[in-house]
């Protein structure tokens, strides 16, 4: 019979980039002894993102993180919205352009993620954030 | 005992922008007397997208329109496919940067969204558009 | 009562651009005798992704890629990452910005895309690749 599972984990980033949170996901879906299903992640915030990318070669997340910094710099002159600094309205913009959800099928009680797939938190403000994620498990 | 529900609602936009329709979603679900469960929100359209975004501060939403309008400008001559005009290509670049879908938690009979977070359509026409949304709710 | 199934389907694609797998998730949806329901597919790659797009027009597909190989080139300078050849960053920031997973409602058991949608996936790498997706179909 199909059940369903929620809660919320909270990540600790460490200012702008990437942390990866697959182990965490998987330690709860463990725990579930689910064995078929769909995961589901949400990240409560607008300035920090998900993303799924390759867990192996770490110069990845640098070539990321490199990447989207030009792409919507800080202290662009055509954001008006600087509450927060000069990281805030782009952190914005990151957000849209990245997935605040994500979804993930599980088989024989694991995430069916590809060989070289982590599911990353992406920290779009430059300083350290605690962040909300909330999971939900369809399965049985 | 799970049980879904389905629904399909249309949105209609003022041309280019973002248009919220959290509280649409919300008196959805406030019907479905759905306590946990989980949303899924489909747009029926390459042309307008769905994104979560900051709802506090209005010239957050200026700026995304600005940030996206720059970065696929009307007209770019790299487009050849013009039919409904200058803005079409566009649309679909827009779109496919963007979410044609999202899934969002239900806890306590509530969207888990972020005290920030609003779910707003993209209109990516400069013309005003009735925009097809396809609900699908899932709880007990 | 509701009910899950999960498979995992691969396709071929031809290098760089879209191949279209709407007519693919419909045959595997339409054996499963699901009249309403939500499938999520998710792509188990990081060098490839997936869009829903226009079906009509086929020179959309080729703007994507044209808008798509300009924003994000092949041999940036700002990437370190080169292990499999100069389209190999690349292909994962093209798969940051697009989706690795999309849900879709299904109602009178078909999906309830819009006229002119369609499923691809989206080749990022120059030399065609096997691709895994995984499906999960939850209905009734």
């Amino acid at each position: 019979m199909l059940r369903q599972l929620a809660t919320t984990i909270a990540v600790d980033t460490r200012g702008r980039g990437l942390v990866e949170v697959t182990r965490t996901l998987e330690a709860w879906l463990g725990e579930s002894a689910i064995e078929t299903g769909l995961l589901t992640i949400f990240i409560r915030h607008t300035s920090a993102s998900l993303v799924i990318q390759e867990n192996a070669a770490p110069e990845v997340r640098g070539d990321l993180d490199r990447f989207i910094a030009r792409l919507v710099p800080d202290g662009d002159a055509i954001f008006r919205h600087r509450d927060e600094g000069l990281d805030d309205m782009p952190a914005h913009v990151r957000s849209a352009l990245t997935a605040t959800q994500l979804a993930i099928p599980v088989a024989d009680g694991r995430l069916v993620l590809g060989t070289w797939q982590g599911v990353y938190v992406w920290e779009h403000r430059i300083r350290p954030h605690r962040r909300e994620i909330a999971l939900h498990l369809l399965g049985e």
